[in-house]
């Protein structure tokens, strides 16, 4: 019998009536001859008022203690799903993260999986039960409860779906599948049928929210076939799939933005091999993503500027400990603009393309948006520019690469 | 260094404030010079919103599903109390009943205690961290969750204290500790500075909510010295302790109630051996507590009537189990009334006493208050009567038996 894998976000299960109705579609996939195992967020709103709690208590609350705290909310939607489930006449059971087995690092509040033991859920559909797993959580070697981060629970579903040999994973959100650029943003933004891993990815990781980017990382490592789709309609949703021919057509396939980041500028670091491991050892140490990084060969003396990003979230700590390494490394100084964005156009057909960055470039500058950096890859180009001209600079892209009529 | 376990219920911990202050009390308790472990409930109403959840998505909630969902408030607190107790500069870490190593029996939602590892509690006590225990849970031989009932989080913490040879435990909660009567119903109630074990346990089991019957069972089991309460102020509450010979000197100690209770009277049982056997075994493998039974010995013909409570929660599948069962017998008929109310009287002294019973029933008579059905143990009477007649009758036993004035 094919194994589908379903996960539903935080708005699809925001309350008893959405959990009553995911409950129905789940059951109904059953009788359509699957296996089925579902992955369940916390109810919308769960985990930011776990997180305001937190907050009105520590400037700093410990990792360990966060973590147990955020577990809490998936845990919660899991046993109400399984007695939804239940109640349809269906034999369902509750799992946690620990009772999957899903062993994780230590790395409170962005572990990472290294293995899915996976007994349980093996055993229960064998009994013919559904098994409603807590997304979002694991345990470490100590026997800790961690979390995999915000939009983790993409993850625990893609990894379940690559662990047990799942013949599709589903994400089930509150959006139709996955835009050309953010509708809210982009009136004209248009919805894709298809799009591969590697787009994908680079478009979870400059800012498309629909999907956590260590799920599609976990999807393409394993070939898992992922789907993100609605569960407020029936829509087919966009599929996420493997590079083919077709794809390679479309020079640019989306706009993404992320406005949740900070840059950090460093002047006049020493022109000497070893400063930037010096520098980003210690702010990965702290367990900070830095994203953008850029830095000019120095012309004019010995030394040089570097700057970076970081989520708003990280930017006082790295600051904090950019700040320490300059005073070591005798630096001239260190200065952040807390408030920056980050605008990108993604496509897999760009590598195959010249002029592509270029044309980005112009477009911004003739709307007037500043780029203050500039990263790029294969299939992306990033511009980092002031928070507030987001909106302007998604809206012109996505114009200027005609994405809103494109197919 | 002495060993204090205090246990903080849902109003103590109601909001991020009342969890700051609960966390200075803890430090201060462990700046005196004293090893602390706290148990927690969970925050005031959490538990009530996950029971509606529950009722919202099924009329019969499976256990084990409940049991995981109820388990999650004291999780929060845990990890919440952690962090403000580090916040204030003190070490600490959050466990679970898992962590803890509290081993509970398989009744789901009713669980009782098996054992108690609590390795990481001893550790916790060696590195000088206060450990926040989330109250009210353990894990069964199947590695699952289950809860210890409602109060649980008393049981939690004095079979810590009994486990670990605590000096002291301490249950904190929103009343300054043991009253001759409920204060709400009778206004001169007079706080009790001590009281015996068994009184306790008496009280606890005929309606007074401040502390949990398993909890005082326990503790007298293991001669844990008990005290009750307030967390909103200073005043050193009620000791609960082993009778001495000053406490038998009081004939009543307090008088008690339990509007949460429905009456069942099985009719025209037949007179034969085993068959109440037959029908309370029923009750008791669906996890139904029975409270007081009453039956007659059949003067007139060979069947007799046969009456017993239950708690309201519990009176609809009873009442299935009844008709079952006096179908299978062939009874005459089964009858509820569903809103039924114990009251009761408490005193080790009575047992020595003459006549305490039957003042009580005159004073009730006088009053108007119709007896059903009457129980009685060396050092109580218990009546049960109308629901609706229970303030009443509690402020005519506690005027007759003069406990405003008496010490």
């Amino acid at each position: 019998m094919p194994l589908v894998v379903q996960k539903y976000g935080g708005t699809s299960v925001k309350d008893t009536e959405r959990i009553k109705a995911v409950a129905a579609r789940v059951v109904a996939t059953a009788n359509e001859g699957n296996d089925v195992i579902v992955v369940v967020s916390a109810m919308a709103g769960e985990t930011d008022k776990f997180v305001k709690f937190a907050n009105e208590i520590s400037d700093a609350p410990d990792e360990r203690e966060m973590d147990l705290l955020l577990s809490s909310g998936e845990r919660v939607t899991s046993a109400l799903m399984a007695m939804a489930v239940q109640s349809l006449g269906h034999k369902s059971m509750s799992l946690t993260g620990r009772q999957v087995g899903i062993m994780t690092d230590s790395s409170h509040t962005k572990a990472m999986i290294e293995h899915i033991e996976g007994g349980r859920l093996k055993d229960a559909i064998k009994d013919g039960k559904i098994s409603i797993v807590a997304g979002f959580q694991g345990i470490n070697e100590f026997n800790d409860v961690t979390t995999l981060g915000r939009g983790g629970s993409d993850t625990t579903a893609v990894a379940i779906a690559a662990a047990l040999k799942a013949d599709l994973c589903e994400i089930y959100t509150d959006v139709d599948g996955v835009y050309t650029a953010d509708p809210r943003i982009v009136p004209d933004a248009r919805k894709m049928d298809r799009i591969s891993y590697e787009e994908m990815l680079e478009m979870a990781s400059t800012g498309a929210k629909v999907l956590h980017g260590r799920a599609v990382e976990f999807a393409a490592k394993y070939n898992v076939p992922l789907v993100v789709r609605s569960s407020y309609n029936m829509e087919p949703g966009t599929l996420v799939t493997k590079e083919d021919g077709e794809m390679e057509k479309i020079v640019v396939t989306g706009v993404t933005h992320d406005k949740n980041q900070s840059r950090i500028t460093i002047i006049g670091v020493p022109d000497r091999p070893g400063i930037a491991a010096k520098i980003f050892n210690a702010i990965a140490a702290a367990n900070i993503n830095v994203d953008v990084i850029v830095q000019n060969i120095s012309v004019h003396d010995q030394s040089t500027d570097m700057s970076f990003t970081v989520s708003r979230n990280d930017s006082r700590k790295a600051m904090e400990i950019a700040e320490k390494i300059s005073v070591e490394l005798g630096v001239s100084g260190v200065n952040m603009n807390p408030d920056v964005a980050k605008v990108s156009i993604v496509g897999v057909g760009m590598h195959s393309h010249f002029g592509v960055a270029a044309k980005m470039f112009e477009a911004l500058s003739v709307a007037g948006v500043n780029i203050m950096m500039i990263s790029t890859s294969e299939i992306k180009v990033s511009c980092i520019i002031e928070a507030e001209l987001t909106e302007k600079a998604v809206q012109v892209l996505h114009d200027t690469f005609k994405l809103a009529s494109q197919d």
